[in-house]
């Protein structure tokens, strides 16, 4: 009853984790003369495999992990490879790392629980902006298709050479979502993850490009702002939403908090909640020479930047909210930019962790957020 | 501006897909000793790289590839791994292969095309059955959200080791149903993907089991069929759907070809178009020993089958359709049940490929077989 399949099915389970959170990592290389582990658990980021009877490989850590998603990848003799016995893997930008989650404290959040799940729902939506059919993923919480009440929406905007799939992918956005909201301690809501990148229609493999290979640099020329009206007016026609500011999030990480950062200044109340997740921020309005696509299409969008954020302020939002990694390469602009807020006496929350511009972060930022939001 | 990933951006393409549809495969190696490809396209399976400078590995195809939907992966001193610089990958059971298309002819409707998309949702249904809520996949097509028609359902599933993405990720079912649809080849249609392991509620990582690793093998032992009343109450109490038999159909691949089968049998008057593909079909009922956690929850599902086969029949479907590759290890069997419906006087529509159990004919198969229904 096999699949005819390519390849064949192995025993080898890798990664195993154990009972006391300690794992072990196989790798079958009768011929290699090296193989290491290269994760984000690890104090000095790689460890080496020790080969057993009949080429088999392992390494297991010597403390507990403690709980959180982790990335890795084996390097055999030089080369880094994906872990070929552990299939689930996520992708950032152009790479596929394996992961795998040591649930408990800071994780428990990341894994899927037996608890009501909301609905991930890929779609399309038109641009009048762009004049193309873009893609779209959308969350809606359980209840939302049996029901008939109105939600809230967070627009929840990823960052350069990402694109629809990323917060759900490599942000764990739908398990964070479901199981705060299961928890009480999220309000049920829609969450609305569009493709900030406007030279494509959607994710490498789902749009006509094909199989196009995304960069982390490069991909910065948008109109994303300028057409966000056309992806608020979509959403608001196609789904059970609360058409005011108060239901309304806009939120991001690095470019995504670029663009949460000019969408909630150019819409005016109709937002009142925004985040700005390791945001690229120059406190005159981004990164000097990147906003060409934006600045054709709307060369407004990008002046009078001190009275716009007056105005925002003037608004009252409910939740203005800054957060960032105490090493992110960021981190000087963002502070600059709080300085400014400072001077100017505008409201904000400011969360600062560990590390740099790294998923971890950003999963923590989104997790803190949404508890905040919707009150 | 780049994100502080782990792992930074190279400019190698590989593969990259000439304009005379050959295709180069590049591999950065500098100290591997042989570099080879595995991939369905070539004639031998395998073909070595040669060094070039710095260590960069290169092959071309002698010739240019027929339109397909290519699957294949590096040896690297003996060592699979797949392309590094191809991040688009599918997932066959727990095997992760990298794929490209050549479109044009055959896979044309494979790839993504610049006409209306269907929308792709994951949800989750309760099976009062099994006792437990269960994901599902569901393609609903361009034009349902918005309108107020409704819809014929295929429910479409796969084979032993698959899962709720299987039809999605290797069998492009969303892409052949976006393109057949648009051409006016295929009738609107809702696709509705179950997970046809019932030991699983979800596909790996998507389930609270996390991420356990799928094998071809051993996990025949469902009550798939027992539960199938769940799905089709859930579908229709919460999609526009046509509630006839002449608004379903049921088709499935391998063990989804045994479901087909048992759950046409068993659920007469419900199905006017049947799709075996590549069916797991026993003339006597199925693979002995397989069929413990049906035969346990519904023993009657399994009995009486000639009686079964003689009701379906009189009931005049639509459509029976049979199809199987000419190497297929199912051959022999498929080939005994035509026979027997031959004798017992059944009609049915039969589809033989070259080839085998494998992905490459199931899309065959799908596309096949959209087309003739719901007419």
């Amino acid at each position: 009853m096999a699949q005819q399949s390519l390849f064949m099915d192995t025993d080898i389970v890798s990664p195993e984790i154990h009972s006391d959170n300690t794992v072990t990592f196989r790798y079958h290389a009768p011929k290699a003369i090296q193989v290491k582990v290269a994760g984000d658990f690890l104090q000095d980021y790689t460890a080496d495999l020790v080969e057993g009877a009949n080429g088999m490989w392992e390494y297991t850590t010597p403390q507990p992990l403690e709980s959180e998603l982790y990335n890795y990848h084996f390097i055999v003799d030089g080369l880094r490879v994906n872990d070929p016995n552990n299939a689930y893997v996520q992708r950032d930008i152009a790479n596929l790392m394996n992961f795998f989650i040591i649930p408990g404290q800071r994780a428990d959040n990341y894994a899927v629980k037996d608890v009501p799940h909301g609905t991930v729902s890929r779609l399309w939506y038109h641009s009048d902006v762009l004049g193309k059919d873009r893609r779209m993923a959308v969350y809606t919480p359980a209840g939302y298709e049996a029901g008939k009440g109105k939600y809230p929406v967070l627009y929840l905007l990823h960052g350069m050479g990402g694109d629809e799939e990323a917060w759900l992918c490599t942000g764990r956005a739908s398990q964070i979502l479901d199981n705060l909201i299961a928890a009480g301690k999220a309000k049920p809501m829609i969450v609305v993850m569009t493709n900030g990148n406007t030279l494509h229609t959607a994710a490498p493999g789902e749009s006509g490009e094909g199989m196009y290979k995304p960069y982390s640099c490069g991909s910065f020329d948008t109109s994303f702002e300028a057409h966000f009206k056309d992806v608020l007016s979509f959403v608001d026609s196609h789904y059970r939403t609360v058409k005011s500011a108060a239901g309304r999030a806009v939120a991001g990480l690095s470019m995504g908090g670029f663009h949460s950062y000019w969408i909630s200044l150019n819409y005016p109340k109709t937002f009142d909640y925004v985040g700005l997740f390791s945001a690229a921020i120059g406190v005159e309005g981004g990164p000097d020479g990147r906003r060409g696509g934006a600045e054709r299409l709307a060369p407004e969008f990008y002046q009078n930047v001190d009275s716009k954020i007056e105005r925002l302020f003037r608004n009252n939002p409910k939740l203005y909210y800054i957060a960032i990694g105490n090493t992110d390469f960021l981190y000087a602009q963002n502070k600059a930019y709080r300085e400014k807020l400072d001077a100017m006496g505008c409201r904000y929350e400011y969360l600062e962790t560990e590390g740099g511009h790294i998923w971890r972060n950003w999963r923590i930022y989104l997790e803190d957020f949404v508890q905040k939001i919707f009150r």
